[in-house]
Order: structure tokens, then C-alpha cells, then sequence
């Protein structure tokens, strides 16, 4: 058999049921950037971290500030949790797609045994027009167990309802510490292939971090191997198959990073991007600038359309 | 976009569903003090504390002190346990709303992985014509995900009957003890935000406490924030978005304490208190005076009416 | 509003459903002493001792001793578990009311996280024709959490069905050790009071020991309270308000101190007594004697008529 | 109420459930040596222990060997995990009567936590035809309240189905080993009340070892009492009521030893026995030849016919 | 009874449900080598072992290839997990059966406690086309008895579907450790017999190997046992009775090490070989002639035929 590229690969929406193609086309094609990319707007740093991280722009705290950003600067989606989508979402039905995120947790006690347990379901997300479900996975974790059998539940009702998944795929726990870190190419690699296998149609994964002294600690063959920064995404993207990968972006970020990054991942045949912090941290004009730059660089680096 | 204060957003009951709007409305505007505002009175000190909170006013442990308390004196709900609910409710039916608590614990074993499972469900309150749900949820405590998950069951009933649901947002834990505290500014904030995510239509909040040398341990920016009560207040009403917000008494204090964080509340854009051994610890010509004082407070300082 | 005392509060009947009325009556006015009092028999030493408890009178270890003992010598009810109710009760099945206990534990393993699983259903109690099901909670034990939630799916059934819940109030753990320990007016009135909160229609108590050395741990204002046995006592049967309140008798004692303990109950404002080994440990003329004078004991100490 | 002795009593069957009695007659009258006794074949080595049971007979690593042989010797009913069921029991099925067992373990992890949890339901023995079912209940472990409340579901089917129970009551765990031990007479006895007072048909006890050394270590009055093996057996006997018992063989012993104990059974009112690697670890003839002597035996001892 | 040659014995598929048998003979008889044998691929190291597997033959990182592979080079079927049986799967729909795996686990925490949760469902298998379910059963480990609950959900719908039932036997644990380890004759004998008393159809086993050091720490008699590879590969498929035995490959092996052990197995009485890396670590038309190698040596030893 011959190797193909990824991009020569087939369709990831050729094998998925009407139901969650028709969603996810909306998300793709409908709305956003448009001609299959992904440009996605998460509002989970309330229940992950706090109020805290609006502060920097305290016209971010009210979710308002978020939902009408996702709308007016036509991002593709925006990802938030039940209580948000209960309250704010009806305002903006039809303008922009929504992502019900069915877990999460704070971070306040420590994640040596990370699980996020969930706070709302799929039918939840069937009930409030939602176009997907978003799902935390943490890879390696000894709840890991726990993890997946619950995400079973969710993917099962992902399928029943023709709800695509996507799954924030995160590596976590003591082990994984001991194997090069969370953020190591070796860890982001395997989360991003876990999170096909256990049925993503998206995996959320965060940017893999070369760093030679702890990956030496990664099982072989990653512990010897040398990659720069676009070959290890190219990979973790590889490694997801026929599942859509979008990268996430972190904590704020200069505007180079931002579409720097943005330009790595589509390039490696990824489908787009993630942004929060890095963009409603930002005032209002700033925002839908950074927003439409980032679009641009979406769309002038597309390499497979899905 | 511009920043809208927040007694120019948008009101809570605009995207309720009818259910819970009709409830809700029961509450704000036909019992109690009416015009929007919200005067609780919860008897769970019982199963919380014991008997002991009892003492200082005999009369009280009889909890027929407290329901007719509650009607005579205008209350707008009262908040209970099943055994009371279902043993004294019915001779004050539709004098006064019900709110049904339906998780609750002992003070007995240490708090340190505090966690209050269910004792009575949304269909109880359906059942005894409750107007409202509460639940305790345990913010930071390391059984936190078992406490979302089953906030999430509560949740989605409440969605299910078109019952609002109260959240009685609690930071515990050693992780928030190493953070500030449980009664710090970053914690409350935390609380009051994390409620809204989950889905409370109501959220009840402590006092926040500035405590300078402990909250140098509490995450940036709040270890190096300078507000004074009336701010800390006004931000943690703030992050519970479309959640109405009720500050809670405490034990019993000082008339002018009491109607001091009465007026403090409803300056910050909140929605009332909820007092309980601050009114029925006293004898009861005493417990009608400072209700009727706590009355006109509220109603005397209303910013947003939901 | 004035203080009623105990014996003019209302009735506990008035707010039962029909069913819990219904069924209730009968162990109160139908069968054993009448006129409102509760004589009732436990056969559950055989699960939560084993058989020793037997060998005083071997007559006792052939279950139908206690059977027959119940019916004949006039019992409200009896009270065991499923298995005794399967094969014994029906040669009594409309001879003495049957009171099916839905969980219970060997003594074998210690009680430092005592929590007693069930082993039978209130539809059991329902197909077997009983009158009342019984549960043992434990008060202050660390999975004081995990007891609450299954004591609430036994609740709502009986609430479904229509069925009384008497509920075993018993304090345990190491933190109610450190508190005055499990017998104290403390623990005794904080179980009291928390059956009557989970929706107890009858309390089973152990009768309070006043410890002046222990009681000083107790949470204030237990810790400087001066009562004696008759106060400590009354104060318990108020703290269980609407639920009626028997007394358990423990372990065979003096003719005197069984019917003193009797008359205390009833002088409470109690509605009657729960004796085990203090009857059926005794010779069959004995038994019959004994109990004689404790139905005489309770008809004539009646304070309060449910 | 004069003491009947155990011959005297009321007979098991009178309180069963028509769908119990067919079933548990076919074990006593039809199949089997008949007229009331017990003698079952049990095959549940190879989840316990492994194959290495199978060794001294080689033979018998065939569960078609015990199969045919409980057919073909005459057996009351063998006793068997679900996958012998399926795929053996079809052979045999009218031949010889099937007790499913629905739990079991391997002996590889320690048993300081003994728990057995269930493989097969009460629903598969319906389907395939079985006579009763199987549980294994361990007495005393730190795992007791999981282990009860599991079998309050299968005794719950059983009900439901009218399907005899069986149940092997083991006492295990540290804290029975500090009061005598798992074999003593005070373990035993305990074992024989728990089982009938959780619904048991039939009981499976081990042999009571007295050890006067240990015994002193078991709770009053069993630490001074003075008891030969007979009268042991007796109490136990009598301590299951109106739960039949069958005693077990153990491991391979000697033919007296196999006789001696099944005679003494008998005697003490006892309905049968259950001996496993004493019969099928022998040769085919051999192994024909002491069922041969065992049916004499327990026909030539019978006190009480169910 | 004579003891009958295994060959002798009667054949699984007698037994087996209608449903079971349709779709086991697919495998058997019209797909892979035929004439009753089983050649499998399994594909489940990327949730196993992450993608690390996948970089000595850079083409089988997309799971295109494993499926092409599966179908041209004719194997009996393909084993895989939910992800890639819903994303790749329907390409090869009728092209070669598919074993749905529903549990597994990745490699990142240590195994001392190594319980694989459920990710899929027999459901899924039905919905997906699929010819059987795998599951993965870790004997010994100290999360044994829920690993044995969790499979009897899915073996009870695999009876209620008709769905054939593999199972991947694997001893765990530090007990097992302390017994000669997991994969000593000992632990892969106990866990044939295992799988087959848990109602395995088709039992995937690993080599045992022997180790005369660690062996006598084996309880007896295989301490002491004196035997070849050849005797134990006998010992194990005769353990696992009427199911079926397939013998796992594990890391890539030279090539007369892959032939040898399936010429083993096939004269042990087994049934065929799983083999993945052995096969698709190899360039692509090195894997088919290693496959047709493979294919030859199963038909030509075949001793048994289901």
C-alpha cells in the first residue's frame, strides 16, 4: 500500500452520520472563517479558574462581553458550560453555533488525579439547538478509568443524537510527569490519537512543547528522536486521523505567537484554532482585529478541507 | 461594545423558562417584601448544627416557630429540609413559598472533603408545592467532582419541572485554606461565579471577609487587589451574572450589622438576604421589629430589579 | 407567638398521608397497649450480634419464640429483617404488625465508619403486608454522606407507598467520640432531631447518659448544661417535634430500671418503648409478666396522644 | 411457649413461594438420593482456586467429567459459574439439576477485603434452566455493607423469579481472625443466623473447627463455652432456623472423615452435604463408589425431612 | 469415564446460540484462512501503547493501513476500538469482520491496580456491523471484582445479542507478582480457565513462558511441575475448555519465532494467532507475505476444528 499525505486522506465527514454532519458542516462552513476551518471561542475559564481571569479586561466578566463577541466577529462556535447557555445563549440563537461543555472543574484543589466529572448532558445540548459537545479527557490520569467510561456515556449519546464531539484531550497526573510532562510532544502525540479512538470528531489538543532534558524521559522511540515545532504538530495531527484537530492557545499571547501558531497548525493540515484568553482579554476593537487577522491566517493556510 | 453597568443588563427572569419564571415571581414579587426583592428564611441549622442553635430562643425548637414566622412576618420563601417540609409545611401552604433543600450534612466529622449528598429530590418539591430547590455545593473541596455530577442530576430536574434552583455556593477544602480562605474575597468571588456556571437561578453567598494577610496567598490578581467591602460585594454579585444574589447573615449579630449588610447587598446590584438565627434566635415580638426593619432596608435600597 | 408546651402541639397523624395514617393506627390503637402508645418487639440482634444473644434463653434462638411472644403477649409490632419476615411472619401475618428493618450490619468488623447497607426493599415491606419499615442511620459517621442518600431512596418509597419510616437514630465515629461520645444528651438530641429532618415517623432512641466528664467536649451550650435524666430526656423528645419517639431498652436490665426508663419515655412526651433481650432473654411466663407490666407502665404515664 | 427440638419444627417448604418449592423439590424428592436430603456437586474451583485442583485427577480438568458424573452418580444438583452453564450444562439439561452460582473469585489477591462480586444474575439461571442460585456472602469483612447490599438484589430477583437461594456463608476478614477465626464455631454459628436472616433457602457451612486456644479470643458466651463437634454442628444447624443446611467437604479427606461428617450433619438436623474435590479428584470408579456410600449415609440419618 | 483427547472433545460451537454461531463462523469458516481457524489483527495499541508503535513502519500510523491489511491480506477479522471501528470501519464494511474492543486503557499509570474501563458498548458492535466483541480482563488484580462485574454487563448483552464473546486473559497485579508473575504457565493456565468460566467464546492468551526461578514461588503443583513449552501451550487451551484459544504474538518477533508459536498453538488444540506488530510494523508487502506464511502454517496443523 502507498503512503499517502494526509492531505491526499479521506474526508473525516464522509464516515460520520447525517445528523453530525450537518451540525458540524454549520460550524465549518456556515459559520466562522468558512471553506472548512474552525475558529472557536471557549468561555470555560469562569469554572477552570475564576473570575480571575477577567480582570485584565473587566468587561469580559460579564459573558455578554463573550457572546456578542463570538457573534459579531463570526467565530465558527463558542464553547461554554449549562449555566451560560442557559442564560446567555437564547439571545444569540442562530447568529453563532454553541458548544455545550458537559464537564469541567476548578482549580482549586490540586490535579494530581484530574477528573472532571460532568455537569450537564447531551440531551441538554440537544435541548438548547447546540451544534456539538464538548468533552475534557485527561490522558493518563489514575481516574483515567473513571474518565473514559464516563465519556463513553457521552459519546453514545453523541451518536444517538447525531451530536458531534469534541474532545479537549489533556494530558495530567504524576505519571505523565515522569514521562517528560503534560505538555511534552510524546504526550500531546498519544492524547491526540486517544481522543480518536475514543470517537472525537475534534480534538482540542494544546501546542507540544520541545524541550531535550525531560524528553529524554519519554518512552522511545520519542526520547531520541528530533523534531522541530512544526514536525511534532504535524505529527499530533497525523496521529488524530480522521479526527479534526484545532490548537488551542493558552494564556495570552504577543500577536505573532497568536498567528504564528494559527499558521503551524493549518499547515499541518489541522482544521483551526481556539482562542480565549488571547482574544476577550483584549478591548473590544482590539478583539475583532486580532479575530480578523487570525481568520486571514486560517484561510491563506488551509491544506486539507475536511 | 460598550460596558454596561450592571443595573443596565439585562434581567435574570428574561430567559427563564416559564416554569421557573412563574415560581421565581412568587417569590420576588407576591411574597415578602415584593418589588424584585428576596427575604429568606432558612431552617436548616437542625440538620447543619443540631439542636444547639436552639437554646438561646426555646420557642425556636419547635419548628412551628419558625413557619409561622415566616407567613406572619412576611417572608418571601422559607427554606427547609424533607422532615420539615412534609411535617409542617402543609398548615402554612400557600402562606408562605417553600424552598426544599435537598442535600445537607452534620457538622459532626471534619469538613475537610466536605460533601453534601442529596436526602430528597426535585420531585419531592414538585410534590409538596415548593417553589424553589436549594443545594449546598462544596466550591474546592476534593470530592468536588462528585458534587458537580450531582449538582448536574438536581440541575437538569429543576430544567425538566420548571423549578428554580437555589445554590448555596460554599468554598471548602485545605486547597482554599492555602488560598485565602473560605471566607476570602477570591473565594466568594469564585463561588459566585462558579453557581452561575452550574445553573443556579439564585445564588446565596457569606459576607466576604478582607483579611490583608491571608489574601496575599490568594491567586493574582487578588493577592495584591485593594477593595473595600462595598467593592468586594459588588464583584462577586457581578460574577454571578444573571444569577439573582442573596447574602447570608450568619450567626447572630448586632441589628446595625445586619441591616448594614442588608444595604450593602442591594447597593451592589444583589437581590436580598437570607437571615436565619439573626431573626428567629430572638423572642418574637423582637424577630417581627428587625424583620420589619430588614423589610424596609430592602426595599429602600433596590439597584436592579431581575 | 406563645410557647406551647409539648402535650398541646399538634398531632404527628395530621399531616401523614393516608396510607402512612392508615398503617400507623394500627400499631398505635389497633394492636398492643392502645390508645396511642408503641410497645414494639426487635429481632435483630441475630444480624447485628449474632446468635449469642441467644443463649440466656435457648428458647429464644428458634425465631418463632419471638414471634409468638409478640402476638401473644400483645405487641404494637415487631421488627426484623427479611429474611425472618420471609419465614416466619406469615404464621403471624395479621396477628401482630410487622415492622420490616431494610438494613443492617454484623458487629464483627469495628464501627469507626459505620454505615449499614440495605438489604431489602420498602416494596418488600409492601409485598409481605407490614406495617412500617425500619432503618438504622448513623449519625456523624464519616460515611454519614453515603447513609443520607440511600435513607433517601428508602424515603421516598415509603412516601411512594405510603408506608411509615421508623428510623434507628444511632450517633457514631471517632468525631462524636471526640465530641462527648455516643450516648451523650449531645449525640442523643442531634439524632433526634436529624431523624425528625430526614422524615422519620417514628425515632427509635437509646436512652441519653449524663457524663459531666465527657459532656464538657460537647459543643456549647451542651458543655456547661446542667439536666438531669428527666429534662435530657423531654429535650430529646422535642427535638424529634413531629416524629413520634420510642426508647430502646439495650440490654436485659432490672425489672425497675425497664419500667422507670418506661415511665420516663412516656412522661416525656414519648409515644412508648422498643425492648428486645429485656423480654425475650427471660423465660416464656417471665416474658409475658414483664411485659404486662410495662403495657400497664405505658397506658398510665400517657402525656401526649399522636 | 414449651421449646419444640429442631425435628419438631415447622418445615422449610411451608413458607416458600410456589415457584421456590418446585424448584427446591426437585432437588430433595426427584433428583438425588431423594426423600428430603442434599448431596451437590460443586465445580467452582476453577474460578476460586484455578486448575490446580485439577491436577490430581486429570480428568477432571474436563468439566464434562463432573458434569457426567454428577448426571450419571446421581446428585441432588451441581453447582456452577456461568460459563459452564452455557457451555456444558446444555448435555445434561433434564438430567441432573443446575445451581448457578453468581459470584466467585480467584484466590490471587489477598482476602483481607473478601468481596465477590457478582458474574451472572438470577435472570441467567432462569434461562438456562437452573433449580436455584448461588451467592457467596463473606461474614465480617471490611467489604460486609457491598456484599449485603449485592445480595439484597440477587435475593430480590430470586423472589421475583421464585428461584431457590443458596447461600455459602464464609466468615473472613482480620477482625474475624481476631475473635477465633474464620473456621470457629463462633464464626460458623454467626454465619448459619446471617444467612437466614438475608433470605437463604439452603445454607453452606464449613465444618466448625474447635480450637480452644482461639475460641477464647471469640465474644461471651462462646469464649467459655464447652462444646464437642456435635453439638457444634448442632447449634449451627439450628442457628440457620428454616434455612436448610448442607455442609462442605473441603479438600480431599480421607473416607471416614467424608462419611463421619456427613452422618453427623445429619444429625443434627441437617439436609445434606456438598462435596467437590473429595469426590471428582478421584478415579471415575472410585469416585462412583463413595457417592454410593455418602447416599447411605444420608439416608440412613435423616431427622428432619423439609 | 475414559478421558477423551481434547480433538475428541465436542465442539464449541455446539452450544452456542444461534446468533453467536452465525457470526463466530464468519470468522471460522468464510473469512481468513478458513477451515476453522481465527487469524486476527488487532488494533489497539494506539490506546494501549499511544502512537510509539506506529513509527517503525511510518504507513501504519494511519489506521487505513491496519484495515487495508486486514481485508487484502485476508485475515479472519480486525480488532479494534470505538473510534476507528466509526471512522474507518465503513470503508471496509463486508471486506472482513470486525471484533469490537470495548475496553482498554493507556499505558501512562502503573498496572498495580490495572482495571480496563468500558469505552463502548455490545450495542455498539450490533449497530456497527460487528462479527464479536472484545473485552480485556485483568485476573488477579486488586480491581478484579469490578473488572468481573463490568464483564458480566457485557456478557449478558453479548448473550442477549448473540454476539460471540472474546476475551484477552491477562494475570496482573502485584499478587500474581508473588506467584511467578504474569506471564508464567501458572498465571496464563488460571487465566484460560478463567475467561471460560466467565463465558468467553474465544480466549486470547499470551505465551506462557517458563521460569524455573520464579515458577516455585507458583502454588503446587506447578512449583514443581516439570513440563516443555509445547506441554504448556497444551495445559492452557485444555484449561480454557469449549472456548476457543487464540495465541497472542506480542512485540515484533523474527520471523521463524511468529511461525513457531503458531505451529505451537495449533498443536496445543488452539485455534489460530493474533497477531498485530509482527505484521504491521513490516512494509506493506512484507506484511502480506509474513501473513501468507502465517495462514499456511495454521491450516496445516490444524488439530481441531470447532
Amino acid at each position: 500500500m502507498e503512503v499517502k499525505s494526509i492531505t491526499e486522506q479521506k474526508s473525516l465527514l464522509a464516515t460520520l452520520s447525517p445528523g453530525k454532519r450537518t451540525r458540524l458542516r454549520r460550524l465549518l462552513f456556515e459559520f466562522g472563517p468558512g471553506n472548512g476551518t474552525l475558529l472557536l471561542l471557549p468561555i470555560d475559564q469562569g469554572i477552570e479558574h475564576g473570575p480571575r481571569d477577567f480582570f485584565p479586561n473587566p468587561a469580559s466578566k460579564d459573558p455578554e462581553y463573550q457572546f456578542r463577541l463570538a457573534a459579531e466577529a463570526g467565530y465558527s462556535a463558542l464553547a461554554c458550560q449549562i449555566g451560560l447557555a442557559e442564560k446567555y445563549y437564547p439571545d444569540y440563537a442562530g447568529q453563532v453555533p454553541l458548544i455545550l461543555k458537559v464537564n469541567g472543574k476548578t482549580d482549586i484543589p490540586p490535579s494530581d488525579e484530574a477528573f472532571s466529572t460532568t455537569n450537564a448532558s447531551v440531551e441538554d445540548a440537544v435541548r438548547l439547538g447546540a451544534d456539538a459537545v464538548g468533552y475534557t479527557m485527561y490522558l493518563g490520569s489514575p481516574r483515567q478509568g473513571e474518565d473514559l467510561h464516563q465519556l463513553k456515556g457521552v459519546r453514545e449519546d453523541c451518536d444517538r443524537f447525531g451530536m458531534p464531539l469534541v474532545i479537549w484531550a489533556y494530558p495530567r497526573g504524576s505519571a505523565i510527569d515522569g514521562k517528560g510532562g503534560r505538555d511534552s510532544f510524546y504526550a500531546i502525540d498519544y492524547a491526540a490519537r486517544m481522543a480518536m479512538e475514543m470517537g472525537a470528531d475534534v480534538v482540542k489538543l494544546n501546542m507540544p512543547k520541545l524541550n531535550p532534558d525531560k524528553d529524554k524521559d519519554a518512552p522511545a522511540p520519542y526520547n531520541e528522536m528530533e523534531v522541530d515545532q512544526a514536525e511534532a504538530i504535524r505529527h499530533c495531527v497525523e496521529s488524530a486521523g480522521r479526527s479534526l484537530v484545532v490548537l488551542s492557545g493558552g494564556s495570552k499571547a504577543d500577536d505573532d505567537v497568536v498567528l504564528g501558531n494559527t499558521k503551524m497548525v493549518m499547515e499541518a493540515g489541522g482544521s483551526g484554532v481556539i482562542f480565549g484568553r488571547n482574544v476577550w482579554q483584549r478591548e473590544w476593537s482590539e478583539a475583532l482585529e486580532i479575530v480578523e487577522q487570525i481568520k486571514e491566517t486560517l484561510l491563506g493556510n488551509i491544506r486539507r478541507i475536511p
